[in-house]
């Protein structure tokens, strides 16, 4: 299996997150284990609150997370090591390369805790501190996240909110953050108000340099991004993949219609509504006949099909019959000779996710190969399943990005185009996975 | 002419360079031009010492620094003046983008200033600050640098180096850092302790983000990085473009000859030393006959040729002849059908760029269009050249990076391989072009 670039080191990384709660940093966690995925980095979340929730089933007050509570604290002691334990585990038998500490890591002597874990285990430990002074933003997410999640189930709503004010502040009196005296050994961003300002201190390696530059792209709200296919080309009714062609009259249709549905959802996006296209005649076509106002981007052109571009399927099962089975056994890593892999194009598409994720909003006109690549990473798809999304075309794809969840809205605009999808295996369902204690 | 990516923004931006004297600001604008160029981003360092110098021929004493000094205060105040004014017209009249202002600016009153102007003309402004507190390094600075600076030609050493560190008391005096709670309303990133610790601040848009990533990556020690192409291939020998051959028999002797030299240099290199070849089988046959241990990188594949490739230059001026004069005409940004241009290469060659200034070294086994990428990029050679820049089979390109200038030594390692490089202008001359002070 071929890895995103050389220098992803091979050596664990623990990602400790630090901060009080309702400071995002189970949102921060899952995104970062999204991106990380993504790009084929091994990355899972280790949630001690769900450690916690698992083992137990009664529901705990805020008297629980008092460091006076001698029985509660060794407790909570026992859970942090069962993490431990787990990622000490998925490291050496499941090749696991990043393991997200998801737990509050408040006072320094439970930072140093993990300190000299990693360091006994030869593991690389990099902490993730939010802090968030700002006291609207955190009454918004208690009320809007911590009060519908798990621990206040059939709770009264004035309670529970009073009871988890109660624990932010067990935890305020013990919070010692992070600072480069006192943590100067220590690799560490701290993230303040919401990616106002960054603190970022004593970075190791390739690796941690790519969560510094990801996490500081990372943005909170809630927003829709859209992606679809150019219209039909004269390519796609011949049967022939590739290539640079122009829009059948089908396709010219659905730049119509795709112009006046965005017309319509203009006026609801916030912000500059950044129009990409790849920079293939196909798809700035229809941007054109769409009357957007566009910017073409060579990293979103279709996958590169290399000898197989401008066949059929039929003539590539003919020309190069060992080609196409071996494309078929493995989809994703499958390079045709010349050309990509669905690999390569995750990689090349790396620049467009992080702007992405930057944008307030943004309308892609790209490709189905292309398409399948962000839908996957905006619902935290599987690698395997990736080539075989359905992506029909005339199809508007709307993705809205809540906290710990993302909303997939199809909207055919029609007419009917020609079916493109290769189906391989039976499901290819589309549903979102978020690896999250809610 | 196309851009890197559609979000670099078009409002012009000030960089502003904040820091005592000998804190590495020049050293820091210079390498930031040379990245945001190469990447296709106009931009140009205004050195406010430089017009103090041009006026003045007197030799400044540290006297001159002292802010008691109500004359000399005047002068400087009227070279930073013109050096705004300067800049303000490279905007308007020259499409500048982004304009690197090298000065002191120690006092939040200088930042004030510069505010107010950018403010004022609808500018962006950023400050980079680079604040160093470890008395051997500046002390190394001064003795390596700044005693052969224009400002102590021809004066004793040990006097030039006391007035030398007069002029740094001077602006200590004065110097207020910049923080997040005085300076909320600015953009700034400040490097602490070279490369240490960062505090980034206020980041808007993506320019600001993509030069925070790019200071967070940069090094300073010297060191070296070698380039070389593949051993001669199959199809260099039959005179035919791109293709996925194999090595010629004298390609295999080259890999030998080239495993000799590697062994031979190795152990003069610190840390790890890393190999890097393109995915394609003549750089990786190289690197196995020379029996190196390393990573292939599809970044680093040959230009793409599309239609072209696989033919030789007598058969694209026959078959597409207008290609081939459209190419000749504009060898950077011509894009082969269904294939790359040079510009697009080197978009797709940033990653590696960003890896290889993180890197304490390096050694990449790549191909002829990639290789004068890559020199391009470490000479500060202008874009139009590079496509000409002459790169013979069989040989090491060993850069050696110093504070302000690079180093290039070239090292035939033969045998004699054909000659692929297609002259066009007389001139290819290389040589390191290098916007400073000095
Ligand atoms: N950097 C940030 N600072 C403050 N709030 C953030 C940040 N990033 C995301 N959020 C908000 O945090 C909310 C999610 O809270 P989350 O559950 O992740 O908090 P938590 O720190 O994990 O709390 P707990 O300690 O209870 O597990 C999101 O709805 C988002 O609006
Ligand atoms: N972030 C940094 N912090 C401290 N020193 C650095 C940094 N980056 C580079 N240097 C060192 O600074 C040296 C170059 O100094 P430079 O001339 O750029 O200083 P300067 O701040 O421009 O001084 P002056 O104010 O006199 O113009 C380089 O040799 C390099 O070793
Ligand atoms: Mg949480
Ligand atoms: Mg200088």
């Amino acid at each position: 299996v071929p890895k995103l670039n050389p220098n992803w080191t091979n050596t664990p990384t623990i990602v400790a997150l630090v901060g009080l709660p309702a400071r995002g940093k189970t949102y921060i966690g899952n995104r970062l284990s999204r991106y990380l995925n993504w790009v084929g980095t091994n990355c899972r979340v280790f949630n001690v609150g769900s450690y916690r929730r698992k083992e137990s089933t009664v529901t705990h007050t805020s008297n629980f997370f008092d460091n006076n509570n001698k029985e509660a604290m060794e407790q909570r002691l026992r859970w942090r090591k069962a993490a431990l334990k787990d990622i000490q585990r998925w490291f050496h038998e499941d090749d696991g390369q990043v393991a997200i500490y998801d737990a509050t890591n408040v006072e320094r002597s439970a930072r140093q805790f993990l300190w000299e874990f990693a360091e006994k285990h030869g593991f690389k430990l990099f902490f993730i501190e939010s802090e968030c002074n700002d006291p609207e933003v955190v009454n918004n997410t208690v009320r809007e996240v911590k009060l519908h999640g798990p621990d206040y189930i059939s709770v009264d709503k004035d309670k529970a909110e009073k009871d988890f004010n109660e624990r932010i502040k067990k935890y305020t009196q013990v919070y010692q953050p992070m600072n480069r005296d006192d943590d100067s050994h220590c690799s560490f961003i701290k993230l303040i108000d919401v990616g106002k300002s960054y603190i970022v201190h004593n970075v190791s390696g390739h690796v941690q340099s790519r969560m510094v530059y990801f996490l500081m792209n990372l943005r909170v709200r809630t927003r829709s991004i859209y992606l679809c296919r150019h219209g039909e080309s004269e390519m796609n009714v011949s049967g022939r993949i590739g290539g640079d062609s122009n829009l059948s009259p089908q396709g010219r249709q659905f730049a119509q219609n795709l112009g006046d549905y965005v017309e319509k959802i203009r006026k609801d996006v916030p912000g500059r509504f950044h129009v990409w296209t790849s920079a293939l005649k196909r798809t700035q076509e229809t941007a054109t006949i769409a009357d957007l106002h566009y910017e073409p981007w060579k990293a979103l052109n279709e996958i590169d099909a290399g000898v197989c571009e401008g066949l059929t399927y039929t003539e590539i099962k003919e020309k190069y019959p060992n080609e196409y089975n071996m494309r078929q056994n493995n989809k994703y890593y499958y390079r045709y000779p010349m050309g990509e892999s669905y690999y390569d194009l995750v990689v090349r598409l790396e620049p467009v996710i992080m702007e992405l994720e930057r944008s307030e909003s943004a309308f892609v006109v790209c490709h189905q190969a292309v398409v399948r690549c962000l839908m996957a990473y905006f619902q935290n798809l599987p690698v395997d399943t990736l080539p075989f999304l359905k992506v029909p075309l005339h199809t508007v794809i709307k993705m809205t990005q809540h906290a710990h969840s993302c909303e997939v809205e199809l909207i055919p605009l029609g007419p009917k185009g020609v079916d493109t999808h290769q189906p391989l295996t039976p499901c290819s369902h589309i549903s979102s996975i978020d690896n999250n204690e809610k």
